[in-house]
């Protein structure tokens, strides 16, 4: 019904506003009155949220990068892989949310808990995609072998993982719940060795298509 | 005059930024201030504006999918399909203030009433736009049966119908009112004996245009 | 340097989005308040910035299609012209602040000169745009006639005097100036005599292209 | 891993948002009350901030011109890579906060420090991310000239020279602080000797392409 490479496209350019949209948060300063803070009481105050802008820049930007690649394996599209992909994208683009929320209440575990919680939906939307195309190569390419197809899942179940025991650890203690998310692109830009089978597997991918 | 993959492209990215815009109707506390609610009656407060998100983001999704289904088939532009595209566009770029409007009244039939006959407009639009370019086989390709034709018509006018229903119920009560419109994503995943009408033209394009 | 293809689909893009953002200027009740007026006050008081939004939504639907249409007759691009593109995408994505501005002072002949000057800006960097471009087929496919670039450049030299006579005639009645903006589209949508011209050069264009 | 076009129209994406978010600095008084303040006076208080929307997207359209070129001479992709691309649109898009303060607080150095810092910031970013590709034609074409990657490099280096520049003089005269912005679009419009060299490499990449 649909081709995936459209559907791509539309995914692509909701995810770009989205991460884009992320700056509305930082909040400025009305330009029609004079300032009530010293500017430089106002950076510090802004620091928070920047961190947080930065935290979800770079999260978005790991979803749109794993979404890259689930679709470069899937080969055709169906009804409910476009409603698994419709959630996805209602995921990301609510992720500015919850980024102000955090901003604004910032000692508060429940605000940790809400911005963990979306991360947690948007992943897992992401591994529900993947897990229904790929399940006995439903609507992936069919030379992608069970290897590549295992190295990719647990790629993505990373993130939920992380986000879940940021989540945890925020109840001890919010800082360290903070410093967890950190792992994740870290783990993400770290070579692994699983990594060795899907490489080899998306080049056969374009291999084939070319 | 215009090509209509042009068009069709130029519509996916007006579509993709209005249906991205609606978080920003999902109001964050200053980051400045000490916030003045309590974060559990914040959230709490917030469940009725986000499920407005989720409602117009279901329903700009659903407008987005059938106005590709119906690019599918158009081979051709005029300055007509031109300006009405263009008119479904600005419905579709206006759903956020509606609902916005149905977020802050939330108990007001005429909110309701409101957001509903945004979503008619959207949903009309499309149909203008579909029953312009096939009557006649006007700008569709000219291999489309008349029962594909009238399949797609049907399920565009399946949008405006229930949107009516919503509406008229609202008025009796509102809450039955908001859970019509969870009939349109439903109708629209489930399977019906039309599509296979639709779905055999569709492979036909596909062969067509290989 | 540039091939003008990749500079379309980025003017493309700021165009749909700064189309998109004027849905921005029609302000929504905090839903985190009860709303301080009446719904039916809410909505009649916001009328007048809907109507504002209709206008620069259908003026930022015309400047796509002529940039559109411009761009069909440019086969290759220079520092120049880039320049020129990034003056009109700026010009473009202005727009929301002198409809903003037009929207809340609804009564004031300096908003609707601010709005129309806009208008004009935008035009005219098109025009600029197109004239550089045409000059001795300086950067247009070398098949297009003197006749087709004529017809162009009156096509679109017709925005800006509308708009300038719209300013003038604010002065003497705002409600007359506005409903001048109405003329624009009117103008694009019905055929004119030069059209013949320009769709022959169209033709020829697409068959050089295939 | 990632085919580098792909990754290129995601950015164009960013940017394009980016560059087109700007105009939400620009403050429209509200539709629903009587305007407190003179228009006269509010559009001659809002020439500062629209100096400051004309300056950012003026940066901005710069930057993408340079990302367009660079990656008009990578043909692959790797981690580290897509990480730099990463930073590069965190930093672009990061640009409405700094240019939003600035129009805050007109009359402070630290604003014009920190403005100044967020250009020289996406400046780095693109640089390290052009040095990154090149050296040795880690992920360049084979062909380029290492003449013209020095070009390229130069031309990428003047912008965060600049920007330093205009921000030690903000120490001395803000006004002139602002008015070396103005060195940016003036020297990268202005042909120049290493452009021949550039060329050079652009044509054949051209041509080794078709």
């Amino acid at each position: 019904m649909l081709k995936p490479d459209r559907l791509c496209a539309f995914s692509d350019g909701v995810v770009a506003i989205a991460i884009t949209l992320l700056v509305l948060g930082l909040e400025v300063p009305s330009v029609h009155d004079v300032p009530e803070q010293e500017l430089r009481d106002y950076i510090l105050g802004a620091l928070h949220p920047i961190l947080g802008f930065v935290c979800s820049f770079v999260l978005i930007g790991i979803y749109w990068l794993q979404h890259y690649a689930v679709f470069h394996f899937i080969d055709r599209a169906d009804r409910i892989l476009v409603a698994l992909n419709g959630l996805f994208l209602m995921c990301v683009s609510f992720v500015p949310f919850p980024t102000g929320i955090q901003a604004a209440y910032r000692d508060d575990e429940l605000a940790m808990v809400f911005y963990g919680a979306a991360q947690v939906a948007c992943s897992l939307a992401l591994l529900a995609l993947w897990l229904y195309a790929s399940r006995n190569h439903r609507l992936v390419l069919q030379g992608i072998s069970p290897q590549a197809i295992n190295s990719m899942t647990w790629r993505i179940a990373i993130t939920p993982v992380i986000s879940l025991a940021a989540i945890a650890l925020s109840f001890l203690n919010l800082t360290a719940g903070r410093l967890i998310f950190l792992a994740i692109p870290v783990v993400h830009l770290s070579h692994h060795k699983a990594d060795s089978e899907w490489s080899k597997a998306n080049d056969s991918v374009d291999a084939s298509r070319e």
